[in-house]
């Protein structure tokens, strides 16, 4: 197994862990059991926490961001491929409601210690902007919206949805999730977008 | 001072505490020293830290509450009324952002620790769904809506708006949540609602 390889399983041993037992869980001597190493061995692919951390986090960031240019990349009116590319931001299935257990712990463990740490520029505010300017484009948006305002609606509805399955997924279950932001979608396009 | 003016004023100091250093820093010491007091007179007051934690967090919660009645007593028309209760439930004012730096910190940490915290059912979901119910009996909604599906589109929409303002205050400042909250409203009741 190379360098690459092995820093990639102890980046999903961390995973593991901040999943079961929150960031408070997340120890080197903790992450290094989970992956199977020793901590000199682990100290040899992350000499420190901080960097293990990151690069977790950027794992699961990378694995969205291929999830969602895929999405983008079929062949599908560009009202279906809105949706589902907005289907990719929240939590529809156990995988991703995980990242999203992740994303938070991390969030809030690291939010005011280091400015390494960027949660919030994820790059999905500009992702909801170009979809929105996409419909628009089309002529799919009911007219009189106001782009802007639209942008942020949607940005701050789809996290509220992620934000309210991690803490009651009984609730807001996959079914409830996928017709909360069909409903959305169809409110500001026109008939024609969605017939 | 009175055993329950004691209290208070060491919760006060617990919020203080969450909102410099988070859960993390939240220690029964670093209280202790923030309330002026030694340990030994702290544990007189909150037996152990669950108890004092749970205790500062309803305050927080009993203060919303209370500004929230005091916005529903006032005498003004009821799409007005509804703007000004919604307005109370995001972070408008330095004051509303601390409460909200502290129900994250909270959330994150206690969430899969401890049944007896319930950070899920702060009841804000009844009151969004009362503010449109009232709305739509006054008929005051567009019609054609989904009462149930705006209910939680609202109440994701909302908390979102607080979630990115803790995130990121300067892109999602207050001019710009009151304009959100205001569009939102308008894009879903009628235009005799707000002339």
């Amino acid at each position: 197994m190379d360098h690459d390889e092995r820093r990639l399983l102890i980046a999903e041993a961390t995973l593991r862990v901040i999943k079961q037992a929150g960031m408070e869980g997340a120890s080197v001597r903790n992450i290094a059991r989970e992956s199977g190493l020793s901590l000199g061995a682990l100290r040899h692919y992350f000499p420190n926490q901080d960097e293990l951390i990151a690069f977790s986090m950027n794992l699961v960031k990378e694995r969205a961001t291929a999830r969602i240019y895929e999405v983008m990349s079929r062949d599908m009116p560009l009202s279906r491929k809105a949706l589902h590319t907005l289907l990719e931001l929240v939590p529809t299935d156990d995988n991703k409601l995980a990242e999203m257990e992740v994303w938070f712990a991390f969030t809030a463990h690291y939010r005011n210690k280091s400015a390494a740490f960027d949660a919030q520029h994820d790059g999905i505010l500009q992702l909801i902007e170009q979809l929105l300017a996409a419909l628009h484009e089309a002529e799919l948006l009911r007219p009189g919206l106001d782009l802007a305002l639209e942008t942020e609606r949607l940005y701050a509805f789809v996290d509220g949805i992620a934000l309210h399955a991690l803490l009651d997924k009984k609730r807001v279950n996959y079914e409830q999730i996928e017709k909360l932001i069909t409903y959305h979608l169809k409110s500001i396009c026109t008939d024609a977008a969605f017939p």
